[in-house]
């Protein structure tokens, strides 16, 4: 199944066939101190820069959050959906739990954006998914629902069913719809990690989907980060995973690796591309 | 399926619900210099320190190859066999094309050690799975055979099963048989990866073996071959593979991940206990 996102210049086409995916996730300052003062201080240029940054670095997509206490985010995401837009020419990720912002935002993306995102519970299927009809956008659905994150794959299946019988009444089309089958901290549940690539094998098995990840908690708590991240994208990916909202800085050369050792890469020019710019960004020392 | 090997004092289990089973792989003279000085001049201190920093660094077995051109491999293999067998007191992996120097080398291993490697070629047939049988000994079968190896996944099961009934013919029980499905450079096709991990998925469905890797030549030839390698090990230990000859210095840290995503580290502790074990030996400037 394709998911096609856009923006005003560029198509990106999500599929298995494909290069994974990479949405980039540092627009968004829940845990990141510096990203929240930028947006509390209006200091644009920071966004901006991490915005190009970026993009330089790998990202497909960015996701876009302007999440911070006492800020008032219908005001804000408009502002900074077409701050980013300005800058980069990749598709864009509305991130918001609040319809409102995602209206408002949705309002200035341009292309065929990303809507991040609905759930299996009835006030956001409700409230979000005739924003993304009428704008004919593709959306995120977490599989959680108004009882909570089932144990089980398939727990967690019969909520992304529900979810794509949802979008379908809505008018949303079943490509349209991008499963996240919801990645938990494995340093508190060692069986976390396992339960979740069940699931995307499940998902994909019975319902075709598209498949994206919020990578970085898988390694919440544990020492070495990174190592647990890297392992868990390409353990994903093997399972079917196809997009991550992720660090292109710390994790687009893993992943292109990961697409060349799953065949994705003719003659590994896309990873040894990669591998060139960032080395022509850091030249070793004379 | 569960492999059984041992040494003198330590019995080491290979199995898909266990921890990923490490093979040392330095300890072969095979594009490395200075084992094969080392082997050469006979600098037992050496061979003996690269033993016992492997084990802390987390090997569960040691391959031991001594193939250097003009020494005699028959006479040496015994010499460091015994020479690692005092060092460190993990299960061995003889590693030799000679039959007659695994021969001379079994007689001194201690427990019930590995060999690497029969293929479905006859002649390694014929004259390596009678010592096997002879020795009590598991052995590593290579998907290859006097045809070269075939280059689908189809193929390659069929040369797993021709292995697999002339062991049990020789009275090797399939147990004891750990197949590698063959590890190609990416870089100079750019499906091989592919192919290595449907056949890992194949033989573990029709056979139920234990599967392993000579993971590194997977990025002969690429930039940053670490990060190829990382990829492809947790991509294959997602397919179904169990052990892997592979470099425990650079590699054990990512392995034991995967195995926390697997489900396989009860409260991440395995992780965890590798983790501080390393920043111990490696403290932080202060």
């Amino acid at each position: 199944m394709k998911t096609i996102v856009s923006s005003a210049a560029k198509t990106v086409t999500i599929d298995a066939d494909g290069a994974f995916v990479i949405i980039g996730e540092k627009i968004n300052p829940t845990g990141r101190k510096k990203m929240a003062e930028a947006l509390q201080t209006g200091d644009l240029d920071y966004v901006r820069n991490l915005a190009v940054e970026q993009v330089k670095m790998g990202a497909d997509l960015l996701d876009v959050n302007v999440g911070v206490a006492g800020l008032d985010d219908v005001a804000l995401m408009p502002e900074i959906v077409r701050l980013v837009a300005e800058a980069v020419d990749v598709p864009l990720c509305l991130d918001s739990p609040n319809p409102r912002a995602l209206e408002a935002g949705l309002a200035f993306a341009p292309g065929k954006p990303l809507v991040n995102s609905i759930s299996g519970e009835e006030s956001r299927l409700q409230n979000i998914l005739p924003l993304v009809k009428a704008r004919g956008a593709a959306v995120i659905g977490l599989l959680m629902d108004d009882e909570g994150i089932p144990p089980t794959p398939e727990g967690r299946l019969r909520v992304a069913e529900k979810i794509m019988e949802r979008a379908a009444q809505a008018g949303v089309p079943a490509e349209d719809v991008i499963i996240d089958p919801l990645v938990m901290a494995v340093g508190s549940d060692s069986q976390a990690g396992l339960v979740t690539l069940r699931t995307i094998e499940l998902v994909r098995r019975e319902l075709g989907a598209n498949i994206n990840l919020g990578a970085s908690n898988v390694s919440f708590g544990l020492p070495d980060r990174p190592t647990v991240n890297m392992a868990f994208l390409a353990l994903a990916m093997g399972a079917g995973a196809t997009c991550a909202i992720t660090d292109p800085m710390k994790y687009t050369g893993f992943i292109r690796a990961a697409d060349l050792l799953l065949g994705r890469d003719d003659y590994g020019m896309r990873y040894i591309r990669y591998f060139r710019m960032v080395q022509a960004l850091n030249p070793p020392p004379k």
